[in-house]
């Protein structure tokens, strides 16, 4: 059994929490806040202990570190629950300075110990299909990529304000899906925005609706199109055309009930977001970390996987305000 | 050049006599009605002449007859237009009266010119692609037939009284479909059916909503489901199961757009009705009776089709009212 | 925390266990089985102790009752359960004999502990959807019901031979499905049936695949369609036609990768089989009967409703041997 | 009666003979070619006279022209039929030269005769319903449109050498609708493609693959993606994201059958080609002509569109070629 220490207890930590909880191999050890009443909240819920997050990462009795905390604290407790030599799975991103990122990849190069970053998507059994078929060659050779990631609704500014930009907020899980399904990493990325929807998200110089197109070393061509706003759901589409044909990883709806009237013939609408379309995903995500600790293989998601992505997140930002294209090796 | 004879030019005649006429092989060369104003109105848009039907069934310039007048002269024109060694393509049904069908099939059997019913379903390509597949095997053995066919709004009260009843008028398509992809007739009909939309078509001893099932000789099953209204449209598909699948033609929708918004994922209604659903099946209809003539082959629905869907209506409508199942021989 | 003790710890048995382990307010207490290294087992794995199913039924301890033993002893469970007070969840159905079944409900009558039926396709979301919509009179008036229910491969036939015939066994499921649907019980019921897929099971007095016809007190109709084999999954649809449109409960589908080659476009199968497919449905009916004892409500699925559909089945099989419609009345 | 003379009588020249004749109210008057054979068997087969192109545009019996003959010869044939004060209906591009082209709307600006681009995805029913919801508000403001536009298969190299490029002879289809679509010229376009197809392609300067990005006035973003390849078929359609939702035309195909095996469920291909893809298009295209003909209208496709179009192929064509963006008023 992988005891394991959670640093944040936030919306997303619970989700891990759960998920760490009902794995038949991992155990919810100790949590960790700076809000203690949530931290006590979970720990009593699941039987587990409050510390500090340095009591956790010096825990001789804790085998893995997850790490939902804020965004700024990432690198941190990565190089620490390293050095201690913790198994660590490592929400996204890795931190919003590129620099910083590049620094903690370096700084904990030396250990072999397991360190994740949680790029949930990848993880998704609809995309792991089209992956699955592509790598079959089951539509040949790839030629045009496109990724659709449209949220629900636009965060608050207040929240736009601190978040790195669409790019680095919530673009960077699709430069991860990108370089995923693609097995390699970009030449060329050229990014185009507006804040179409709020133009308050422009003065504070981000934007809310946004294409990058990037190049491959041999041509290939990829699309990421991002809208903070689907006044329909959450809609979280892949398609990629190959030499013999054409794969579609296509929404995951509320329900399958389908009504036919005079206005028409009306189904059910894309899953709402995040947690209710991607849970199996985090399911998943955790079962191949475990996994990996156990039988030291090296994790399907690694630090490097969060640096790359973070540079492309960089790329694009620069793409976006310069109004030229970024060679990725600009930045990396 | 064909030169066809038409014998009826109200609504189911225009649309013949545009097929005729759009047709490279057929000219239209005469018309007749017992309305002399329709009859006029339509030769001059296709510059054909009006006649008497007696006129044009004894006319030597005229090779085929295509009848569309009222239900209870088709088998009677049947008879005159064989005797005069006419190709004829008569619209379904041959005669409300099974007895009155089959006089008419004896009466004509000696001859040998081409007589053929109009069941334009089988024609519809959509229909004619699943029946390819199920004769190629691709689903293996047949085990169980489904027809949904729904009328986008019942016809007047009227119409009902003299149309010699669901099953003889609207299912009597949907029998001759089932023979169409069974390649055989069932052995066993039962019918229920009541008046669910409109009481006064149950007043005049008619039912608006049906349920046919039929055994064949083997054991394989079908059901046929009728309903006089759909609220959505014309809603016309066929479901097979076989023992290594199932086949499925699915709605012709008016248009392939669709939308998303809060409310749901909407998009288009099964087009209207059979003027607008079957338009490209009436063209094939016309097509293979023209190929039968000049090709000398046997047409694709002989007159033998005719009398057995009629067969199957009037043990449907025995069905019904006795509740009892009834042997398609006993009426046949 | 309600206390649960399991009778039966078979396959449907350890799909429960888990349910109810895995549900915030029941603990599995204690289970039973003849097998008793499958009892024993599955204990060890939740932290539940081995008991006789009487020490179960009499243990003061133990709140709710989870019957998933074989079908012989289920009315008998039932009968001692009540009568120890306990709350019952009973798999369906509640005996293959109706008369057993119907003594089994007057023996129980006066007691009031909750007495749940395991039908679980009601809580299937999707069909809970239909449901609702039609409760709402999204689609008006009900007229013409449609069950397709196709297991993916047929059971062995020594299953077959005491499973009491596809009617009892299978379509049970859709009787009680048609009931919960219509909100009211058939008037007519006539059954057609055979052993299309396999004749042994025709050699053993067992239909494979079968349609069943029903008519209620105002004409409306339902057709139940049953198939022991579909080759693509495990088929589970709904659909119904009202005044005013019509409403389809589609299949579930194993993923929503959609691949586009010359060989046409291909998307995934309907979800295995019930494991798979109707894994949702069962934990919400454990959730429903868990909030049926606290809340001191009806429970939603009653032995009454276990006695109905069993009475259904009947009359198919009488209808299938008798070639005539049964009236419901006759069997209940 | 409008008497139409046709110039050229290759592919797409019969596709519209076929459909000028089949026109209540058009006439095939008189048709020329290059190619003498081609212009009699046409000429003999719609009853219509061989001429010279001269001839035609100077007949005073002839209301109409088409111009179907080869792009070089297209401004032209423009250029004197408008000043002889035809009708006019040109096949799309007006020229390969933007300057050609500009030079051509110079010179008849000053007539006020009908001159119309064959831009015939504009009459597409269905593109015709997105654009109409979209007009209606029924997505709210559009904010991100994107046009998917795959052959089935590349052109010869010969083809490709005197095509233009991609963007002046594939891609100029979909600038078009884009225009017609969002109702406003991009201000900014980007173009990245590459010949991954076939080398060979590349070899002579162009590209086989390729996605432009466009941007509005307003920051409204406009994504095209083209493929001279998709094994699958004609795969055509478009899709755009408004403040209150999602609307997509999606492909048209062959048939409506459904098969569903062990292998999975497979549905039918999108149609071909553009001749069996867009017929009712280029019906709809002649009607719309016509009807701007008979009540004076201005025509829905103008030269000016056609000039517009061509400026944008422009753009992205030194997109490609400079990797910058270019502003479209640098080369309109």
């Amino acid at each position: 059994m992988i005891r394991v220490g959670l640093l944040g207890t936030g919306r997303i930590g619970r989700l891990h929490a759960k998920t760490i909880a009902s794995h038949s191999e991992s155990t919810l050890y100790a949590v960790s806040d700076i809000d203690s009443g949530s931290a006590n909240e979970l720990a009593v819920h699941y039987g587990a202990t409050v510390k500090s997050s340095e009591e956790i990462i010096s825990d001789s009795n804790i085998d893995a570190i997850l790490i939902a905390t804020s965004t700024d604290t990432h690198a941190g407790f990565i190089e620490k629950a390293s050095l201690a030599g913790k198994a660590i799975l490592c929400e996204k991103p890795v931190d919003l300075s590129l620099s910083r990122a590049k620094e903690c990849l370096k700084k904990v190069s030396a250990a072999n110990n397991p360190i994740m970053i949680g790029f949930n998507r990848r993880f998704d059994p609809n995309f792991a299909q089209l992956k699955k078929s592509l790598d079959d060659k089951e539509i040949g050779k790839s030629e045009l990529l496109t990724i659709t990631s449209f949220d629900p609704a636009p965060p608050p500014v207040s929240y736009v304000k601190t978040s790195g930009g669409l790019y680095r907020d919530m673009m960077i899980h699709d430069f991860d899906l990108s370089n995923f399904i693609m097995n390699e990493l970009p030449v060329t990325i050229s990014a185009v925005g507006h804040s179409l929807i709020n133009p308050e998200i422009g003065a504070v110089g981000d934007v809310d609706t946004a294409v990058v197109t990037m190049i491959y070393a041999d041509g290939k061509i990829a699309v990421i199109k991002n809208s903070r706003r689907a006044a329909y759901g959450y809609d979280q589409r892949i398609e990629i055309l190959g030499s013999e044909g054409l794969l579609q990883a296509e929404n995951i709806v509320e329900n399958s009930v389908v009504k036919s009237t005079e206005a028409g013939v009306l189904s059910a609408k894309p899953k709402y977001f995040f947690l209710e379309r991607y849970m199996s995903a985090y399911k998943a995500e955790w079962d191949a970390f475990i996994k990996s600790i156990k039988e030291n293989t090296t994790v399907p998601v690694t630090l490097e996987d969060g640096v790359a992505a973070l540079a492309m997140a960089e790329a694009a930002t620069l793409s976006q305000s310069s109004g030229k294209s970024i060679q990725l090796k600009e930045v990396l």
